[in-house]
């Protein structure tokens, strides 16, 4: 057993925390002092469920009088409304009221699809998030933005809405697929270029130990991942301005993904390689020096990421990327925004001439 | 022209005005000073699009580079996901981004929809309520609930989330049907008995007024409807309380709803006879006396509308109603609760015995 640590979100009456420790996930006083409730719905899919389900059934007991169990199918491609609507058919048909308390059990994708549902049922019932992946722990649970993905764009439908509780048991990190968990550490070395440059040595430090799943390093990687988050969280819930720096590598990012087809990269490689367009972009445009892209690219290949950015178009791959880019939600009237670093540990939002985009799109 | 007059619904960062006047809908300035966009979408329907789609649109073309219309069918069985999403695919396929303003040209059934897609799209974008009905000016355009039917249950899906600014031109109440004004009175009454014995009394004295559609009437019930409802919202915006009462015969008139089917009554005479039914349950508790429910009653019946309730089971009757109520989502673990008249002016929530309400019930 690892201490347990606490980081709080301090969002007034939306405050809540997180919960960091191994073994959380059998222990019912991890979800005790919720709202009072009637029912609690699981939601959680084909892989995670035969994992964690009934243990997290058996854990709820105590506190809730029935507890059931949505198990979706696995993947990206199924963060759609019919997942949602498929969860509203369970709890309709077992009439559930404004009191019930949803929880997520996986990682993003059920995070983002079960905080959506919790956000519209009734115009809104509590949930809480329990996620099962690295990624999900140091960032998707953690903030409060839901969705589902649209043919058109990804998370193009969804809501602000807080969970009360975050309860990440590190024990459950064992189980994740390699490429899971290199693609949660794309979002943990995130936080070091936007926002602590000590915390960026303590990762290039230990990131091996990361790799070899040190529980030890693993524990520290998602407090500091989470008490970062939870400061820029604290400050811009709603993201109109500050928020956007948890955004590195994101812009690139969503071009891959959107380009690639949903799916064929994990959300984590696309970031992976996404953060190397970016901070090359930013020492372009006369930020950081190339000793640091050098240094953050070396990183994102040390955790098993991609580096380059896949070819989308050989005719005009730039143009292609370009125009993904401009259709992101974060862009606004057509104009592109990205996060770039100033220094290590120090991020902006930036627009970017067209030229030196198409010289680091077309340079990779 | 009638002297503009503007309501404040008063909720911090989340303020915005009512404008309630004639000559509205033609006039740039309505609809000036809004945040800044980079397109306006109108959702409107077919009953209402083609008379006044085309005058609200050459009101926005100053403020707005472009302004897209969605056209819905006209109906309460088109207030479905299938409606949101079809406003989606509008609005993605427009590469309409974060700073789009949407407006609801309609009645309730097209601001609910609209208002639950603009809280949904890219997480939320700026909405206008433009309501073209007695009951939309009055209700359900003020006060941000938002959302969709499911095939289980009305309003299941949906947010809270406000609008930016109300615009009540009178001028589009001389198109309704009369059968749809009436509908809409019966929300302009419901606001007497729970908050206002002298607003009962005028509306008693200028029923027939109202009926014959008085613009000076109206106006001043309009006015006085969104005043006494700015008051409840904005004490209790997320109905944890107080603003339970605005629900006043809505226990009765869902159950209706729900065992008639959507659409078969229109859900201001649902409201009227469950105004009926609820201050009949109110007198046998030893609330009000029987004057007052031959009072109420009356005044259901003078606006045009039903005061008996529909059988919707020759063998039990009650027992139908009883259950469809429980299934409410404003029932808590099977507990239905009434909104019940202690003295005119003055609304209670509380549980009833169930035969008290089986002798409501059965007896009507």
């Amino acid at each position: 057993m690892h201490p347990s640590h606490t980081v709080t979100i301090e969002l007034a009456d939306r405050s809540y925390p997180i919960v960091i420790s191994s073994g959380l996930l059998d222990d019912p006083s991890s979800f005790a002092h919720l709202p009072s409730a009637s029912a609690a719905v699981i939601v959680t899919n084909t892989t995670v469920g035969p994992l964690y389900g009934q243990r997290l059934e058996r854990a709820l007991g105590p506190q809730f009088p029935v507890v059931h169990t949505v198990t979706l199918p696995d993947g990206e491609q199924y963060k759609t409304w019919d997942s949602i609507a498929a969860i509203f058919d369970v709890m309709l048909r077992n009439a559930c009221d404004r009191s019930t308390v949803l929880f997520a059990l996986g990682g993003g994708v059920v995070g983002d699809i079960t905080g959506f549902a919790a956000a519209c049922y009734m115009r809104g019932v509590p949930f809480v998030q329990v996620p099962t992946t690295l990624l999900a722990q140091v960032d998707s649970s953690v903030g409060g933005k839901t969705g589902v993905n649209h043919p058109l764009g990804k998370n193009m439908i969804g809501a602000f809405y807080q969970p009360v509780r975050v309860v990440c048991d590190l024990d459950t990190l064992a189980t994740l697929p390699q490429r899971e968990l290199a693609a949660g550490l794309s979002e943990v070395i995130k936080y070091g270029p936007i926002a602590d440059a000590v915390f960026l040595d303590w990762i290039e430090q230990n990131l091996d130990a990361l790799v070899s799943r040190s529980p030890q390093a693993l524990a520290y990687a998602v407090r500091r991942s989470c008490e970062l988050k939870a400061q820029v969280v604290g400050q811009d819930e709603r993201e109109s301005g500050l928020r956007a720096i948890l955004n590195f590598g994101h812009t690139f990012a969503h071009a891959i993904e959107a380009g690639m087809g949903y799916g064929a990269w994990l959300h984590g490689e696309a970031v992976g390689s996404g953060m190397v367009q970016a901070v090359r972009l930013s020492h372009r445009l006369g930020y950081v020096d190339e000793r640091f892209v050098t240094r953050l690219t070396e990183m994102v290949q040390r955790a098993g990421l991609p580096t380059a950015l896949p070819v989308l178009d050989e005719a005009d791959n730039a143009g292609r990327y370009l125009e993904l880019m401009r259709r992101d939600k974060k862009a606004a009237g057509g104009a592109i925004r990205f996060v770039l670093i100033e220094r290590p540990g120090c991020a902006v939002v930036r627009q970017a001439p067209d030229a030196a985009v198409r010289a680091v799109l077309g340079g990779s």
